[in-house]
């Protein structure tokens, strides 16, 4: 378990970041952001919770339900409260012991570009369009590692919502440049066809399509930990969310980079301590 | 409801940002991180969970059950996801139709310092120590208003851990820089006695020590929406979590600044479309 100044990892699967780690992770972000700056892509904050109607238009429920949390409140009703206080709300396991739950309409986010399907829905573009945004993703797992599989961690994207030709060159050309990125830095990466975790993958067709015509790449470190992905979704986002080009379901493409995975990679290739390559 | 380019209100009770408004967000915080400046105060970065036993040693659960959110996943037995995926996991409503939930052993922050009085836990200081995180924080309300009252915010504190006379400097200071500040930019504001939105304060002895001995004072725009606050907890949270300054619990308190909330008192004072003053 690595082991550095300005990182404390806890029992709930995710860190505290501070001193020059945190500026490390700030670095980061403000580099990727550069590269967002090609395509003038305007940045976007969402919020930490995605309705959950806007992952059942794409079928996310039933392919990965094994990593979703879902963000759930007491039944407000005051007789419920008050059992709720009455009682002994954690036990000595520190569970909490909840009464009624409210209904539940959210999930919190799994990946940061789904909001800006979400946010364009409807719309018709006649001409490329380019976004970035940043946002604390959520996956349930069977185990942590400090930065490298976390329940919480912090992704910044890159979205293309053009023509087949535009998302195919976008790709490309987010590529060469994270290429250029780490060869400056001296990173050891590699690119490496791979596909997403889905929950019984073999009965999915998603999965299948996904052996079939390979549209994810993940940049590995260390032939091990993939700390950026190139994402290309075809009309998947343009149909579900009646996003149209030219009279078409929009096709869409993603880089998506895990920032912690990136701050692993530095302290185990530079050392914890800094200092580490300029930004 | 207030109508600004690059704000979009969300349903859930949160808000999307873009555009100069995203950088007015950013630009607040920076210059709250400007304040903290003063005191070299240490950033820090803490996760979106807290762990459950932590707000139980201050009996949160029993003061704020109405406010909380707790992230919650399906328990990851495979017949448990197979059962969730073979129903409809998202009803007609939008309504998630969960199967079996594994336990609860976190609650979503509720308040950014919470995690440093747990991550200072039993040590013992020789001088006065400050701190400063921005989380986003989750407040489960029965309605909401965008930027003013919202189920997740952003929110940026600065805490003193120290004697009873650092505490209370520090809080001194902090007020007047934050005057200095607002009546730099022609905000009008004004500081006055509030409590916390204890659940059935009238049987809660910490409401009724609020009231005897003031301990919150917040700066209201325009009379009505407090946009920061200073706490004095006396030795509160040093004796929750056992911090010491000299033999006896520390003495702890903050500044706490709600940055979608100044987002607000920015466009209804000087306008929705800026330019803002500088910050």
């Amino acid at each position: 378990m690595i082991d550095a100044p300005g990182l404390r990892w806890l029992p709930n699967g995710q860190s505290v970041l501070s001193g020059p780690l945190l500026g490390l992770t700030e670095g980061l972000d403000h580099r990727f952001l550069s590269l967002a700056a090609r395509w003038d892509a305007a940045d976007h904050r969402f919020p930490t919770f995605l309705a959950a109607t806007v992952l059942e238009r794409i079928d996310w429920f039933r392919s990965f339900p094994q990593l979703a949390t879902f963000p759930v409140s007491l039944d407000p009703d005051e007789a419920n409260l008050t059992s709720f206080t009455a009682g002994q709300p954690v036990d000595g396991e520190g569970r909490v012991r909840p009464t009624s739950f409210a209904p539940i309409h959210d999930v919190l986010t799994p990946a940061a570009c789904y909001h800006l399907y979400d946010h364009h829905q409807g719309r018709a573009f006649d001409r490329p369009r380019y976004f970035t945004t940043r946002n604390t993703c959520f996956r349930r797992e069977d185990h942590y590692v400090p930065l490298e599989r976390q329940w919480s961690f912090a992704m910044r994207e890159i979205v293309c919502m053009g023509t087949a030709g535009e998302t195919r060159a976008f790709i490309d050309q987010a590529t060469a440049d994270v290429d250029r990125l780490v060869a400056a830095i001296g990173l050891p990466v590699r690119w490496a066809h791979a596909s997403d975790p889905f929950f019984r993958p073999s009965e999915n067709p998603q999965y299948l399509m996904q052996q079939v015509d390979p549209t994810k790449e993940e940049l590995l470190f260390d032939d091990r930990l993939a700390i950026a992905s190139t994402n290309l979704h075809h009309d998947h986002f343009g149909r579900a969310f009646d996003i149209r080009r030219d009279g078409e379901p929009v096709r869409t493409a993603c880089i998506a980079f895990g920032i912690e995975r990136w701050v692993a990679a530095f302290l185990h290739h530079y050392g914890t301590e800094g200092p580490w390559p300029a930004l």
